[in-house]
């Protein structure tokens, strides 16, 4: 356990001088336990795993074969994977999966409710395996452990050679974790509203057991109660014109945006779509929402970083021409029509991500290899 | 009381899956009171007040005499002020002024300790005087409550008008509060070190009561401890060579910077100097530490955000031809030489800054005024 | 006539040293009348008038009748219209405009050809009527003055008030130009010239007669020979995913963009989209290409200007899995596939536009008016 | 001799319309031979060879001297060499260079005047080298022959291996040249007007022969007039607070500049300082000046670019509370002080340097290994 440093700051004094205090308002206090202490245990031994690996890349299947069959017969886990993936010909033709195959337990994804069924998670590939992961477990998320083949990804920390070790090493209990903040994302539909009244209500609460989609018993579209991992994005869409969109925090008016959208991103997210939009680079374990947008058509829209317990509201602005579409770490996109609104909190189901390394060394890792950060020659050029 | 939203967000879930734990760690836990909630209370009724007015600018004077009068006269307050600020030729010209002149306590800067002598700071001016402010107080720091006479100031959010009523509603104890949370610099000289051996160790710890210089009873350059509110910049001085500096987060080698420099800076100081150097903008409440580069010899140095509680190292790098100047909240410009280092963490002593309406408010109007953030006409040019 | 200064630099001196010569090619001379002495002169008087006013904007209505009624009871001159613009409720209600209604020539968009009917042509409204004037004449354009409706465009220099002096100004032949130069775009289909051989060779001559789009005779995409006067953008359309494009120089491949797409403009451009993907602003008598990323996934894709002449060839990687779209001046849009190729030169047809003072003036006053450019109060916030 | 496209675009039409004709303005017109054309040819054959080396670089040593016998003994030119590099003790000790250190002509730097006794430049090591090339000849500058030794430069496109066939094929005569447009600048000193009435105003004129410096014959500053190839930069030097600047183009004041400072380059600069201030790269063949501010306090101030032929002038705003510092291609800092003013228009005196490849090829490899220009491993990372 190397590091047992604070990614806390130190709890401030509270005095202020010889009279000042701060009031005590017990209510409002909370209990943290520092990021950079945080492991993962096992309350009982992790049996069920599911295996995510990255589609449409050949690469992955001789990995994938390889991770499950040990984890099969070395490990005696069940293995649960999606059923698409067994369709895939070039695993089918695989001689050694065909031992295996009968093994696995299959689930359809968006059909089969995987709640409390999974232990562990392991994903195979790049970023957008974890994204999966994510939006597969709308609540509680089992721990995550990511493989990349290939460069080292934001989130797919581990390298695959030697995967026995460092599987059995986390199967163990002595891993450190990241828990990344998701946001909570809400779209309150003008005319679903109407229709349903208040029926809808415990949308709002986080605890609904519907996954991604409400029912949509009328014809106007349902809400939409969904967590992202990066980001959730709103854009112009398809349309040449630029949309119009208003900026709520904890109910004020914070500006408009005129452009081709903004972007609310988690910390996991300000290395994704945010940083090409511009941003700094956050650290995960800052608790915090990255606001950015993209395209401004104002020269002084430059993006902010605001306290992780903040609500949004995003909405059409009345006067704007447009519609806007939203997306949600890259998928399920679909129209914001005026009068909907999309309301955004950090939730309270994080994804833990098990470390490679550590927060800092798996992070400033990701910085160098994947995104070059500073990353150069001892510049003779400039001299 | 308007706001009693959170700005921390919701502790998380801390069981993923069936068998996933977050392995309890008590010595790591700590509490924290919401920011949101944070408010002014008053353990005894405050009596001396410190009035700092802006240098240099004569329409301070007014003012300045206007709310002196009115402390001592109707709120019976024993007022402090800077030796310095009565020589002023103008105010000695004021005839208001020679009836309270003498019932004003006076003080030396750099002479005089005024720890736990003022119960509450009120500045009058721009965002310098509050910088001054935290540069008196190293350790504990009273309330500050600060008008700006002009334009909104990011750190002086009060408006001088009715001033009276203010003042008044903040000593009755109804005041929200931000911590504005500050960097602790410690500059470890290879020299000093060598000449006093260990016996500066407790420079390293926050509590030694000498303020920002410790003793120089050698010949080589003593350690310097200063808290700063803004940030640290370390710059290439007057040399007209970059240089090279490297950079240690926890222990571990970061970067190296070849530029004109770089600003460590907390989140009050991501819209000061930072934000000139290319920074996001940062909530003064979210626990972070912001790292800058200014103009950088890299197209991929865009600055970062980490969490607040680690270590930075900063040295200057073995093989560069040049040694580096450090500056705090743009004071105590100093050189850095070859085997120095600049440590910095957060400080356990915030300045407590009132705010006129509360912490999001505050922030927003100022991005808004101080910086024109994304306000502009309805584009009829772009259109 | 004001400026007597030259905006061209002076020709360079072509001795090196007492051997050293420039080698002299005379088939590479042209000679170039300085941008700051360009001003329009009539070989005879114009006659024909187009008014083009900006739509669905009902401010504009009453300028527009009070223009045409000028032009054709105090200038005599022949207004044309484009026919939609009479079928404007609105505009068949103003009882002042049923007098002149019968006196306009009107014409329809994309069936009648204006080639050599138009003298001279005014626009009312946004910078989207220049636009849609670039887009009218493919070929040689028309002098065209721009009024502004409400805050200063980058393209409608001039204020309606006083329209008459202003106007009449301009046709005795005192006005200072800005000739603007546009980008001649092609895409030329893989599989068209798979079915026509060699027979769309002459698209690649910019003298073609047929406008927008070439004969679709084949069920094949035809080439898009269109010259545009802000900027063609390649973009990833309504796919979630990143494309990949190669960019092309005078043949040489220069660099792949990964990201949401890319830019390449004009100065005129400089300050419309592409200011908002983050280019420095180019004042549109410098000869240059403008190119800019939108989004990019690195780090260090700074936008680039490259000088007038070169040949850029833009089309889709290889080994993308997606397509994209480009659109012309925020029209046309259409689909790029695998194959594919667009080319862009600068056009031998500018658009000249009417100076309201002269180049200079007129550009920095809109970038202060439209884009706040560097436009502030004195900064009191950050002493 | 690979290229002939052009760089320059072609002449655009001057008809617009049936009637719109451009005024001819003999007076106005120059002819440009496009520098995509552009080659070296020498009217005698070159002689004298001045040979620049980097200072303070060990790995520079050997090359320095193969070189300098080589053009000695086989070349049987006259080689030139700043007196100080003969003093350094590594050379001295250098037995090969013995032989051959009489037969070099030395002259000193400041004290001896090289106009018209230098037929070609060979410079060997960094960008510096060229720098100082352009520095010692203010006017006509002998053809630039530019050898990298490590990595390559912006302005040194030559590898050192094989070096004899390199230089001989230029020295007959088949090498591209680009014409790197310098920028001209004079201060314009208050009190030194005062004092020499109008005596100096021959300063003005480009064709002075003094070099760098006027005479200073009274106790007021003298003017500066000096010829810099990458930047004039204006900053706030050692002071901490801001400097305010004035910037009048064409005698127009265009904006006033808070910040640390103001950078005006030519296009080779672009791609140096500029660069890390965040300008947008442009080519060394289109005929431009960029202005860049240098960490501005206002958020909106993007860099942007100005015709070739403008004249900017920049002095320190009257109310402003600090002087200013100059310094031109990063030497001969000064003060500039209230009521002094600097003047930069571009000189007819380009540097020519000659292209390793051609104009294109060399700027794109160059920010390709420069400054990694979108350089990355195809993105696994942000899938």
């Amino acid at each position: 356990w190397p590091r047992t440093r604070s990614l806390n700051a130190p709890s401030p004094v509270q005095q202020f001088g010889p009279c000042g205090r701060i009031m005590k308002n017990s209510a409002m206090v909370m209990q943290i336990q520092d990021p950079a202490s945080q492991r993962l245990t096992w309350y009982k031994p992790p049996l069920a795993v599911l295996v995510i690996k990255k589609v449409r890349d050949s690469t992955v299947l001789s990995p994938f074969v390889q991770l499950v069959e040990w984890l099969i017969q070395e490990k005696h886990m069940v293995v649960w994977v999606e059923s698409a993936v067994l369709d895939d010909p070039l695993l089918i033709q695989d001689k050694k999966f065909q031992n295996i195959k009968d093994k696995c337990v299959t689930f359809k994804d968006g059909r089969d409710d995987l709640t409390d069924r999974i232990d562990f998670i392991i994903c195979l590939g790049g970023d957008g395996t974890l994204l999966y992961a994510s939006l597969l477990f709308q609540q509680s998320v089992p721990p995550v452990m990511a493989f990349h083949l290939g460069s080292l990804g934001f989130l797919t920390p581990f390298q695959f050679q030697n995967f026995q070790d460092q599987v059995t090493n986390v199967l163990e209990g002595h891993a450190a974790l990241t828990l990344r903040s998701r946001l909570r994302c809400i779209i309150v539909r003008k005319n679903y509203k109407d229709h349903k009244n208040d029926s809808d209500r415990n949308d709002l609460a986080e605890c609904d057991s519907s996954g991604v989609n409400s029912i949509n018993n009328s014809n106007a579209l349902p809400s939409t109660n969904i967590l992202v991992l990066n980001e959730v994005v709103i854009d112009r869409g398809p349309s040449p014109y630029l949309s119009n969109i208003d900026l709520f925090l904890d109910g004020r008016h914070i500006t408009s945006v005129q452009g081709d959208g903004l972007i609310v991103s988690s910390p996991s997210g300000s290395t994704a779509y945010a940083l090409a939009a511009g941003a700094s680079m956050v650290h995960p374990s800052v608790p915090a929402i990255m606001i950015t947008p993209i395209c401004p058509h104002s020269l002084s829209f430059r993006p902010i970083v605001v306290p992780a317990g903040v609500e949004l509201k995003i909405s059409i602005s009345p006067d704007s021409r447009n519609t806007s579409w939203v997306s949600f770490d890259g998928r399920n996109r679909q129209e914001l029509l005026h009068g909907d609104s999309l309301r955004v909190t950090t939730s309270i189901y994080p994804v833990p991500s098990i470390c490679s390394q550590d927060q800092i060394s798996d992070w400033f890792d990701s910085l160098a290899e994947c995104l070059h950060w500073n990353v150069r020659k001892r510049q003779k050029c400039l001299d």
